[in-house]
């Protein structure tokens, strides 16, 4: 996916952003990025559920409960996790440097951190940059940030979305990162959205829980957690302030706000180490959430059939093994029904008698697949979007120290 | 693992075994194997538990239920799996053209298929081959019939070993074959287990469960579950006849019986497809045995955990990345050790202070890898076995059609 120009990413009025070369890990690239929240925005965060978060993680979770943040500091290059006390001592110390240069309180600065894991942040190229950093912030630096907090990411990922509430338009706009080390469980890989309405904290909560468990909690590269994911959403109420929404007005701002984590989680996926194709995995009338999403993880993450989308194969005898291992409790099969695209595999549990070979290779040589599974029990449905599994992803991972 | 000589294997009396090449799916290559078991013997089997259970297994497990088997016949090249009602109608034919030569009844003929998912059975060669396959019979052609059942496999797989009970060398010897679409669930990709003691039927069922669970029901390669495994254990009878063990015999034929499985599953680890690396994972003073599997299995798992074993980096993050994201509850960090081999990684939720990059390494360029956990915080311990995840395994995946 290609970035989006500058001009086509809505601006958020208030929100100011740059990004410099600090030498974290390497010369002459972006890796230190600064963004700077106005004054009585409203902030809400979800972070990674992997028991190992990281030094900035617990620290940016510790500042969002005691003080409204100001200003999110995030370096790549090193993700200052399984550092210890000696971390979080080190990411304090990058919070104070930049409060006291914006003359706010520590715990108004948010940091974050990715990269490798296990090696002390080195402080002084970042406490040498924040300077360089603060006096570059500017409004609309979107491209900038999205390209300074990229690591193996080729691409850097901007959504933007602007949607009519009470007659007024109001922006939404996001930067992320992300191609490795990606199956988020609450948040992603870095994820920051911004929206110029003002919106009640405690509902700015629900609201991105909401739009990021139908976006970035639906994408799986690998199966593996990061230690350092997190996602965030400031409403800077620059534009209106809502203490409460209408019913209509908060689904139509709920639907615009998942439109834009989507587009980023999908930007995501695209972005997948290695990876040669886009793939929608969608399980339709299950009893619950919960086997809905067994069902489609457990063939997103199958390395046979993900190794199958690489080469292209219709192999989908694959799908029904990876189908008939999700621990469907008490499955009749002669309800199933599998579609590749619009070519249907298995009808009443047994390959359709239409299928032929060549209308699958069709499918599959497509550069974006679509797997359907009914599971024809329940009514309920979830959709999950993985990636394949290339010798590009064996290349890149066994190259680089996450 | 080189396989052991003919000689080497135990003689089980009374079992008869041949190999042919049938032409099931490529000519000169052996793909059909007939067993033959003396009468009254007892056999316990486990099939796989993927909701889409094969044909053959269908069939095998009924006629299990209903009559004492006297024949394993076992065709590779077609798994007769997802082949609805045309799959089982085949491999009863070839049950019952096998009963008709050895005048038995065909609910006394368990059938077999392993290879490629979704393609009708050929049933003509198989059928031709019978004949061959049942005058070729003979004791001890154990090396031929584990050659036979061969799929991806780059070696057969022999197992055996002999144990005194109340004075008299009882023999237990295996086959099995597996080496992609590896995480038995219950049982494996085929394996054959044979004694020549006599062995009472519930006792038997019970013995082999026991035995299976600490062995075939501890690896993985790809977390992928085969529609067809399957785990045979057949005791003869022909030397002793014990219809009940006394504790310390039951203890010492157990003990035997899982040492001969595990020797029969390490030796598809270590024939894993792609597998450059044999990985043993353990995780120790859990607080059940669920918490336990569950961390050992995201490690092995993991693939970004497999693709660093394949790099021999000793990327320690990764390991700690998938400890944290295995769902322990409270999860007491400070409690936590990891051992890469016999060096300290995390000693008190952090970096051991006397780790080296040095040490690490040592450890990551050996063959065999141990990664042990300790959890702190119970007494329950398990172990489970791994590969490591490489170019080839994306090779060899995209390339054949399981």
């Amino acid at each position: 996916m290609a970035a989006q120009p500058e001009s086509d990413t809505a601006k958020v009025d208030g929100v100011r952003l740059s990004a410099v070369a600090s030498g974290v890990r390497y010369a002459d690239r972006l890796d230190l990025v600064l963004i700077e929240i106005p004054k009585n925005a409203s902030v809400a965060g979800v972070f990674t559920q992997n028991a190992f978060c990281a030094a900035p993680v617990q620290i940016a979770r510790q500042h969002l409960r005691v003080n409204t943040p100001r200003y999110f500091l995030i370096n790549t290059g090193n993700a200052n996790a399984g550092t210890g006390e000696a971390g979080l001592l080190d990411a304090l110390r990058c919070c104070q440097s930049m409060a006291d240069i914006a003359c706010v309180k520590p715990e108004q600065i948010l940091p974050f951190s990715t990269g490798v894991i296990g090696e002390p942040l080195p402080v002084d190229p970042i406490l040498l940059g924040i300077p360089c950093a603060f006096s570059g912030l500017k409004e609309g630096s979107w491209f900038d940030a999205a390209t300074g907090i990229m690591t193996t990411d080729t691409q850097p990922k901007l959504a933007s979305k602007t949607v009519e509430i009470s007659g007024r338009e109001v922006a939404i706009s996001g930067i992320a990162k992300g191609a490795g080390m990606i199956k988020p469980n609450m948040a992603t890989m870095l994820a920051f959205v911004f929206t110029d309405l003002g919106i009640d904290q405690s509902d700015l909560n629900g609201l991105l829980q909401e739009s990021v468990s139908q976006s970035f909690n639906r994408i799986t590269v690998d199966g593996d957690t990061s230690t350092n994911d997190a996602c965030m959403l400031v409403a800077t109420g620059k534009l209106d302030n809502y203490s409460t929404f209408e019913d209509a007005e908060r689904a139509t701002f709920q639907q615009a706000l998942t439109d834009v984590c989507r587009e980023l989680a999908m930007a995501i996926i695209k972005d997948a180490e290695g990876g040669t194709k886009f793939v929608t995995v969608r399980v339709e009338n299950g009893l619950d959430q919960q086997e809905c999403l067994a069902v489609a993880y457990t063939i997103a993450e199958s390395p046979l059939v993900k190794t199958a989308l690489y080469a292209a194969d219709p192999n989908w005898g694959r799908i029904l093994a990876a189908v008939g291992r999700a621990g469907v409790k008490d499955f009749d099969l002669s309800a199933l029904t599998i579609y590749l695209g619009d070519v249907c595999l298995v009808a009443a549990g047994e390959l359709a008698p239409d299928y032929t070979e060549a209308r699958g290779q069709a499918q599959m040589d497509e550069d974006e697949i679509n797997i359907s599974i009914d599971l024809g029990r329940g009514s309920h449905a979830e959709t999950v979007w993985t990636s394949d599994l290339s010798l590009d992803y064996v290349r890149i991972n066994a190259d680089y120290r996450t």
